[in-house]
């Protein structure tokens, strides 16, 4: 049976967007929830400035409740070498460094060509990581659209990712739709060329949103060219913040099902995701999407329901 | 250019669930701005039991009062020969016949078994149209996945289109996905063997829901088995009232907006479209969906806004 892995950032990347700020006892029990569902991989948080996002502002006390959570990648978000030692000392090594593909979205997003961002990635390594003990996500937003400059240059997007893999081997990186509006042919065209490209070098994921209703269709797009790691956000939550008009990730709840029906493993439990899903939804503020979530859970992975029972 | 032809079908998919009826001149101006965004095709209506269907009782009141439409072809959906004759007799000749794929959900819909309507079907254009001058789609309802019996055996399936294909050539076939749980690897096998072997015999266009959150990827799915020919409802207006669960079409908004990204010709104008959606929206007890009606108009066909305007 083939497999999927699928990375829940709900608790990252759909948290950090609620205007209000969702209290650590509730984003454990999220979490807790999460890992009773089967998610071996998760974004926790992020070591950010608490100013900029006092969302993430309890990441490390988020991390100290939880203790260990055994055979459970937990990941964090850091912006620089100042977040990743705080990330380090909350005990997590598996870190997500943002990159943006599109300048002008990574000026808006850290305030600075997407050429710092990678040398700030290569001096953080070189100074916080001579020894290779991290595991390192590099999540390439506007890999395929940005809000500003529009539909990327592949070239140029593939030319950036051979920079960033030329700091050292072994980096995971997730070609990320942040706006939701990449093409299904230019996801599954470029998907492929990374992984040939590529291959033996570095590792890759996929994170959409469904913004425009091609979430699926792009995840099945990676998936057809061998993509075999997504990203969902429990309940649809999520967004960016500096990309306007981009709304929630795809939710984890749809993509369990989408692949399950697809008769691929994702190790996921869907009613114990669905409950976690209630927790996200009733948060103050939440925006929530995905469709699974409004389904009768009788007809979710499209058995069939007798008539005289329907009607 | 490569071109697709997308048939709206809000006026009678999409109108005949909402509870409230839409009073005759909402209608007509709805169809007015549906024209006006450029569809050369549209389902006006349906001549069924007014008792059954109320919303649709004024159809004919609705098809004198739009006149001729120059170069459009306007449709109604019609169940036997009774509502046929009345088709005719209010000028149209483009007939949608609905035959489910699954028995359960025709009986559900039509209170008769699949074989049953076939046999109608037969039973009617002998009768009414002996010399061939109505033009007639099939609606294959439940073509991939019935809310009863799960997903549909294809080779049925197949089977039971031929017995409907061998009624006279030159029908057009509609694949429906009625429940939105069909599954784009479904659809792209089962319409690429539809294409090769009706060649000739028969056409074809995909109806499609958004209900899982599949809808883009199915269309995409039979776009590449070389179907052109698609259905969306405005404002994604519409479900199936004997199909629980089954919500909005695909909305016509989304279908334009994916089409053009792909550089494929559709004819409609997204502006005017928008409009027209702001009408099926207004309605009252609408049900809207589709993703494009949310995103700002100026980032709808995926072009960048410049950093300095967006902050």
């Amino acid at each position: 049976m083939d497999k999927v892995e699928i990375t829940e950032v709900g608790p990252r990347d759909g948290l950090q967007i609620i205007p209000h700020i969702v209290p650590t006892d509730t984003k454990v029990a999220l979490i807790r929830a999460l890992v009773a569902s089967g998610f071996k991989r998760m974004e926790l948080g992020s070591f950010v400035s608490p100013k900029a996002v006092p969302q993430m502002a309890d990441t490390g006390e988020v991390t100290a409740r939880l203790g260990p959570l055994p055979g459970v990648r937990g990941m964090a978000l850091v912006p620089n070498s100042i977040g990743a030692r705080r990330a380090i000392e909350a005990g997590i090594t598996d870190l997500l460094f943002v990159i943006s593909m599109s300048n002008s979205h990574n000026r808006s997003n850290v305030r600075r060509p997407t050429e710092a961002s990678i040398e700030d990635l290569r001096t953080m390594l070189a100074e916080i990581d001579p020894d290779r003990k991290l595991t390192l996500r590099i999540g390439l937003a506007t890999t395929f659209h940005c809000p500003f400059e529009g539909v990327m240059d592949e070239g140029k997007v593939y030319a950036t990712m051979e920079r960033i893999a030329a700091i050292r081997d072994g980096l995971e990186f997730s070609l990320s739709d942040t706006t939701g509006m990449a093409m299904p042919d230019h996801v599954k065209r470029f998907s492929r060329r990374c992984l040939e490209g590529f291959a033996g070098r570095a590792t890759f994921c996929f994170h959409g949103h469904d913004t425009a209703g091609y979430g699926i269709a792009n995840v099945l797009a990676a998936w057809e060219a061998g993509v075999r790691s997504f990203d969902g956000a429990v309940a649809g939550l999520g967004g960016c913040p500096f990309a306007p008009g981009a709304t929630g990730n795809i939710a984890s709840e749809d993509l369990v099902t989408f692949f399950s029906r697809m008769g691929v493993e994702t190790g996921i439990d869907i009613d114990q995701l669905l409950e976690a899903g209630k927790i996200a939804a009733s948060l103050k503020g939440a925006v929530t999407s995905g469709h699974a979530r409004s389904i009768p859970r009788e007809r979710l992975l499209g058995n069939g329901v007798p008539l005289q029972d329907a009607a």
